[in-house]
């Protein structure tokens, strides 16, 4: 009855636009092996897939065959829960919508669940990292854009189409800056590491306080950068940081007046900038959050490595899957 | 097994600021019996309680005894449901948390449970209204202030603490109007009964266009007055539900990239504004929606008698409780 006695383990993939990386992961959360390939390259969805399979088969085999996994999970930009399918992904190399879980349950004889990544690396967080235990919670990923993963109950929170869960396009300010999306003031226009450098070049040009970013060509200016100059002191950096933290804390508020979560779990390089940012999320947060809420949410770094939180995340997904001849 | 067929009914409470209401409900919605007290005038909670109990009593024994009853529900602002209790409630005149839900098990042996109003209503929308048979939808209702009632997976969110589904108070217009909860800017001083009036008097001491609310003296204009207007052609009044939907259809855009609802389901005189509103709204919801959301949530309109929601609602949520003995 219990399989995860008899399947120790699952498999987590992470597809990015430009490495697709899998591991195999035990119920620690420790990644017992791993390998990657290019996701781009492929002439079709299908041949990526074999290619996905012939590196991974050998990990699975030499980890006592596909008897031993529980189940994969995939996370993968515009991944849709419900389907196991991607739709219409920008950032990879595949057009229109493809059946990517059922691909990999073909190969492989092995059951597949696929979500988009933020909610793959919300699952992680609650299997293994930060979030373990609570029921209520929201990951919050501020990498190149913002994406996001809602716990409720315990469940990850996906809609009645799949797509539940992209706070990083609420309208943070009215007319403001134009997003990929094509509309305006989005969250990640600000409060993502393609944000904060938006931001710098927007003061730099706007003020004439010197600052050690000015040394930085004004196009080539990363969140890094801007990291680095916060810690060298430059307090043009610093105020970037506030101004983004002050953003990111406004929306964080509402969210909160949504589902009122224990915790919000900040991942991804911004989440790293330390105190520069965190201290003014949180006072942004206290000051905006409704009466009943204040002094309740607790703001968390995440808890799993960089390196192995995709995979792990992913992986996670594959603990609730039902044996296929179950 | 089956508590249902033995236990045909459940008990709906709607305890408001002036009126409490309380009902008895079978499995299809049917109030088949009801009667009210005043919620104010009694020295203590218990002493409410016990009148609330004195005059339920008896109609519960006139439909076969208390062994008929499944449940008793209760809505009421500031309802926790985790720990049926009413905390700090504005509006009622009991100060501090009051457990509500407690006293009227011990009085009547029955298992209640207790929620917010709009989380009621929600429920009751869920279980008799509109919403029926949908897993992921979102309530608004549209009184005196704003309130919201969230379900994700076929379940009320509560939140960590209770208290999640506050969209009353997103901040919809950062610095604008002062809301009651002392913040500024929340839905509900835009979008709310209380909202439309305020717009109206904004509107007409800023402008100068001949209107028919120029009749009536400012301070006592109501959302009614300005409806009123609208139907018989009035600029202006219809200019205010225009101003009034689109705020709102900006604010739901948001909440749809939370969780992703099958429908949204307005309740509430407002919502009772017919075209003049629901247009609007429309309009700005599908303007404002991230391009994957697009023509997917529904708008609709509550499908409860406004005399019967609020008892519906509150019973609602009796259905999904155990016997005390279980």
């Amino acid at each position: 009855m219990n399989s995860n006695m008899e399947r120790p383990y699952v498999v987590g993939i992470d597809i990015g636009g430009t490495n697709t990386v899998f591991g195999i992961v035990d119920a620690r959360g420790t990644i017992i092996a791993s390998s990657s390939i290019k996701t781009a390259g492929y002439p079709t969805a299908e041949e990526y897939a074999d290619e996905v399979c012939k590196n991974l088969l050998p990990l699975i085999i030499a980890n006592g065959g596909v008897d031993k996994i529980r189940g994969i999970g995939v996370g993968a930009p515009n991944g849709n829960y419900y389907t196991g399918t991607i739709e219409f992904a920008p950032n990879l190399p595949w057009k229109g919508v493809i059946p990517l879980a059922a691909m990999f349950e073909e190969r492989l004889g092995i059951p597949t669940a696929l979500t988009n990544d933020a909610n793959a690396a919300a699952i992680g967080e609650m299997t293994y990292g930060a979030a373990r235990g609570m029921k209520d919670f929201i990951m919050i990923t501020l990498g190149t854009g913002g994406g996001s993963g809602i716990v409720v109950n315990g469940q990850m929170v996906y809609g009645h189409d799949g797509f539940a869960g992209e706070l990083g396009h609420v309208i943070i300010r009215r007319d403001g800056r134009l997003c990929g999306c094509g509309r305006k003031g989005c969250l990640e226009t600000y409060c993502s590491a393609t944000g904060v450098a938006r931001t710098a070049r927007e003061v730099l040009a706007a003020r004439t306080d010197a600052s050690l970013l000015r040394d930085v060509p004004a196009e080539s200016i990363t969140s890094k950068d801007v990291y680095d100059a916060a810690v060298k002191g430059d307090k043009l950096a610093q105020e970037i940081f506030e101004f983004t933290g002050n953003i990111l804390g406004e929306a964080l508020a509402d969210a909160v007046a949504f589902s009122s979560p224990e915790a919000i779990v900040l991942f991804g390089g911004l989440a790293k900038s330390g105190d520069y940012i965190m201290k003014p999320i949180e006072k942004s947060l206290e000051e905006n959050v409704l009466n009943i809420y204040k002094g309740k949410t607790k703001l968390l770094i995440s808890e799993l490595k960089d390196s192995d939180a995709a995979v792990l995340g992913a992986s996670a997904l594959a603990w609730e899957l039902k044996d296929l001849k179950e």
